[in-house]
């Protein structure tokens, strides 16, 4: 019978994650007993979070040497022992970093059949998508002419959050980290400019773009970078604290923002956790599909083949090199 | 004919300030011109944010040596040459550290008769409590059972920030500097705790008195108080941003929180500046007064005498050794 080819953690990395952190498992395929699912996994989402797990510092739960890489996922359903589902659904869950997953019914969502391609349930209509609805709109609350600077500009938060602000007549300012993803930024993705950290000055140019401050910072990557921007903020600004990129693969955390020039703009810090609003993913799909289905908002896929190469994808979204939101193609 | 005497600042200190980098000077009378208002000073409000303006750090802008000291005052109306005030008025206004001053109508408020003591007008029912006021109730919106944490928690804005928590039904931890102002937070303004941060570790004390974490910071202070709140906040904790108090007297600035633990709480930090709640101060007088008259609000005043002890009770109250509002009764 087929095995169940899965991806362990293997050793801990201390900075940049190697492929040899990794180990590719045969295990047996897996038994279902009444009540459950068997699924056969489609797309498999990497994402910055599950370096935060692999350090032991995620809010989800840490992922130790010989333990099994967890993940997002769109699967096909092989055979079902639940009423709610049946073989050939496509449903979202977490199946993680392998090929088979056996699933409680309560833990599979059906993944609605408006969203084609069906891996946008892992990008702009799935978690990265909410994430940036969740913040830019529910939380930030654009108004047409706000100046909105977001790092990570091409990631899978990024990009849905800087099209969105686009769609809200913002101005929207990128940053990222090569010359191919800021012109991605710009040409593609319909920002007004993109600012390559590492080759140009960032606060030059972040007061060049923004002479008036910036009203919305969507924050993914924390450190120097979130206390430079609490330096350049607009009256009434809110900035979106949801990801710590530039301490994730260090051992030590950066101090946060001083204080003092966040009253002087009497800005507002949110917190953000996207599961907090996984009650409203229909309102956001509802609200997101026309925009998709107009080609207002995308998402570039950065795809892998194979579970056998999720790990050299996954240090490949780590070290920035990923063009797109990070997948892989599990299923041949 | 009368002259009026000033306090000038001397020379800028570089730590905690001392009485002589203050000078005392004698001007003759002022004169005053169609549409103006002379005013005898009654009252002079000593706050913490005039040790920033001698650093050059605060938004209204640096005092330089040899220039006036400025501060809010509560006035008797001299002489008018404008038909909105009349000799006799008790007027509010930033009269500065002198015993007469001349302003343009618009620049002065009449004081309102139910305010009684006229003094509580720079205290309870003035800027401190509109301070107090607007972070606490219309920014961070407690509710019954919340748990908020005031440090500087004897002073203007703390003490009348920690008895409106105690209205709204909130348990109420002070943190202050000795332990007789401890013993007046809890003993006279209702604390359930109060935390001596000289003595006893901030840390435990607050896990101990916090157990499930902080929902309110009243922040007055920054510096590492600051930082040390935020690893402990509640699930959608709210933290007022307001004061820097433990960075006034220093050359260079602490820096702020880690955003991690914020976005792990969702928490919401907010900077507050009280200017831009002058419009509302009608609508808090309003909301406070029956608090002041029923006794749940009111403010001790730590009360110099004469404008030549202005320079020694504000550093006293830099030195954190006032109890209550550091105030100078001017007029004999």
């Amino acid at each position: 019978m087929t095995q169940n080819r899965q991806v362990h953690l293997k050793s801990t990395p201390e900075n940049n994650p190697e492929p040899g952190n990794f180990e590719v498992v045969s295990t047996p395929m897996p038994d279902i007993s009444d009540g459950e699912v068997l699924c056969k996994t489609e797309y498999l989402s990497l994402d910055p979070y599950m370096r935060s797990q692999i350090a032991g510092r995620h809010m989800s739960g840490s992922i130790q040497p010989g333990d099994l890489m967890r993940g997002e996922t769109i699967s096909t359903v092989v055979e079902s022992r639940h009423a709610d589902f049946a073989a050939g659904d496509i449903v979202r869950g977490f199946g993680n970093w392998q090929e088979y997953s056996v699933h409680s019914a309560n833990e599979l969502s059906a993944q609605p059949k408006e969203i084609s391609p069906p891996s946008y349930g892992l990008s702009v209509l799935g978690m990265p998508g909410l994430t940036a609805y969740a913040g830019l709109v529910w939380t930030a609350k654009p108004k047409a002419g706000d100046v909105v600077v977001i790092p990570a500009a091409t990631g899978g938060v990024g990009s849905t959050a800087g099209q969105l602000a686009k769609i809200h007549g913002c101005t929207v300012i990128g940053i990222a980290g090569s010359d191919v993803k800021c012109d991605y930024a710009v040409k593609e993705l319909g920002y007004d400019a993109c600012i390559n950290r590492k080759t140009e000055n960032l606060a030059e140019k972040l007061t060049e773009y923004c002479p008036d401050g910036i009203d919305i910072y969507f924050d993914l990557v924390g450190g120097e970078t979130l206390n430079l921007v609490c330096t350049k903020l607009a009256l009434n600004a809110r900035v979106i604290l949801c990801g710590l990129m530039e301490d994730y693969n260090k051992p030590t955390r950066t101090p946060g923002p001083l204080p003092g020039p966040i009253i002087g703009a009497r800005a507002t810090l949110s917190g953000l956790v996207v599961y907090d609003f996984e009650p409203r993913r229909g309102e956001f799909i509802e609200a997101c599909l026309p925009y998709v289905n107009d080609g207002r908002l995308s998402m570039r896929e950065d795809m892998a083949h194979g579970i056998d190469a999720a790990p050299e994808a996954f240090c490949r979204l780590m070290r920035g090199e990923n063009q797109g939101k990070a997948m892989v193609k599990v299923s041949s």
